[in-house]
């Protein structure tokens, strides 16, 4: 760091922690008549229309969930509250409410942690959620981060795991794999940064921004579930698109306890991914979209009676279908091979 | 750590994480109806007859909110979990679920996540609570958790501190200071085990059993508030003493925009404090009480014409009276002195 930059941060202690919460929370306003208790009390507060109440939580930490040599601040509280919003999502429910608890070890300055709620500022207005609870501490070393996101849902338009029958369609939201190139262009960039590479390769963004956007900040299919509700198409069940394709779907047959076929060439992949690849041959398209991560779309569900609505006014993309359980879980290449679908830790 | 200790320690690597997390969610049994869906799927889903869903998350560091050197690895999600629960029951509602994420370096094995989690299961049997979420992931150095508590509220029973008006009784669900002291018996056996303090002064916990458990196993005073509940007798306002009393008095009286006078002579404190504080010129029972924190009791206020009731039915704690905000926040010493209450950060 700068000695300039040095200039401008504020160390925490000057600020202490009541005045400096109490400056996050000024950034944000209570946009939810059902928030009836937000930042300012013991707890948060909401008053639910529909009658269930959907939580999840999510922990990051720095060093393994995000190194921020390369990831800027702002993306880091946007990015965990995302993946606390997508589960609450992925049970066709309404995130409401963030909690938010950020631990900051003596490098970290006010003007970081402004960064890291400018993130989750901008998610905020983008999906309609209060943050209802801001906590900052000190961490012995580095930067944690826990969100957790609170919504609404109907009982009759809950989806889980398990409700996946045979012959249902297999849809996403969007396409898979581009967040994990995405992490690639920024990693080479990082070893050119640091040295590593061979000195003529030079640092180069350009033509990746779609990648890199999908990995920096990524965007939960909100309007598509609401137009789902709207249609009344509930999928037979969902799953948030974390740990890859290949994950989430052995999650969805081992939950509903069926099989499926998923057809290789069906899988939707973006056009960056191949171009990026392209540059290094140890990366591959299908292996990000599998086994990738990072993606935030939904893997659901849907009967087949479905098949024509969904192609003519959705435009969704279908990968396959749900089988019997004595079928496994394969991936049929273009040639008609069947391979099974693994996914570490499974 | 001795060479048979490792013997029997199981890294988590060789378990994996879907087999860790299953492992430890064998441990609990949904005991409430309202938990439509806890652990294995994207987010846990409660049914709750009241609207109004209340939630408050924690989140504890390794070598900031606690210290493997003194508290055994049981006690670290108990407290946790009982922070965020806390939290809860401070609004007069009932925590119903806890999401846990847990953040685990390579020094933890399997045994020691096994330890955290029969601390969290003896509290959810103790407040039957379910656990809803289960999640493991690495951490890069130390243990972080975070712990959120969801629970269900009446709109008409609801409590914030902002309610509480002139003349109130102030009123304490237990007495404060003592896992302040507890602490301070804990820091000192660690210094006698590490040789910092002089040779003769031998670890000694004996005598201290109160106080200790104070700090490492705290309770919450559910009882309480459900006997106030089922008589009709809503506090005005409620704060969860877990700064000390002088944080959460403040923080009461500056979010009700009103003033109060405290009688030290009437601040419950345990006997043990004043035995351990003998030892030790430097300790002050009263101190401790204010500022000492960890207490998770409740502070709470109740209308002046509930006085007669509070003392011969609930044998309550009353310390003190809530006044105008112009008199400030007060402390009256035995012989009649005022002293302003004070509080870091406040």
């Amino acid at each position: 760091m700068s000695k300039k930059e040095t200039e401008t941060r504020t160390p925490v202690s000057k600020l202490g922690k009541y005045n400096l919460t109490e400056r996050l929370a000024a950034r944000f306003t209570v946009v939810n008549d059902s928030t009836l208790q937000g930042y300012g009390d013991d707890a948060a507060v909401a008053f639910f229309m529909d009658p269930l109440s959907v939580s999840a939580q999510q922990l990051a930490l720095e060093g393994v969930d995000f190194d921020l040599s390369y990831v800027p601040l702002k993306f880091i509280g946007y990015k965990t509250a995302i993946g606390a919003m997508g589960q609450v999502m992925a049970m066709n429910a309404v995130p409401v409410q963030l909690l938010v608890n950020i631990g900051v070890s003596q490098r970290f300055f006010v003007e970081d942690i402004d960064a890291i709620f400018e993130g989750i500022s901008a998610l905020c207005r983008r999906y309609s959620v209060d943050i209802a609870a801001i906590d900052v501490q000190s961490s012995y070393t580095g930067l944690s981060l826990a969100v957790t996101a609170i919504g609404q849902a109907e009982p009759g338009l809950l989806t889980r795991r398990s409700g996946a029958q045979e012959n249902d369609l297999i849809c996403l939201s969007g396409n898979v794999g581009a967040a994990y190139m995405g992490l690639r262009v920024l990693e080479r960039e990082k070893r050119v940064f640091t040295g590593e590479t061979e000195k003529d390769a030079l640092p180069n963004l350009n033509g990746y921004e779609y990648i890199l956007e999908r990995y920096l900040k990524p965007e939960l299919p909100s309007a598509l579930l609401e137009n789902l509700r709207r249609d009344d198409l509930v999928p037979t069940s969902m799953c948030l698109l974390k740990n890859g394709l290949a994950h989430s779907i052995l999650s969805l047959c081992k939950a509903s306890g069926k099989g499926a076929r998923l057809f290789v060439n069906k899988i939707p992949i973006a056009r960056q991914c191949f171009e990026f690849a392209g540059t290094d041959p140890s990366l591959s398209p299908l292996v990000a979209a599998l086994n990738g991560g990072d993606d935030y779309e939904m893997l659901f569900t849907l009967p087949l009676n479905q098949y024509e609505k969904v192609q003519k006014e959705y435009n969704l993309d279908t990968i396959g279908h749900i089988c019997d359980v004595s079928s496994g879980c394969k991936l049929i290449t273009p040639d008609g091979q069947e391979l099974t679908v693994e996914s570490p830790g499974m």
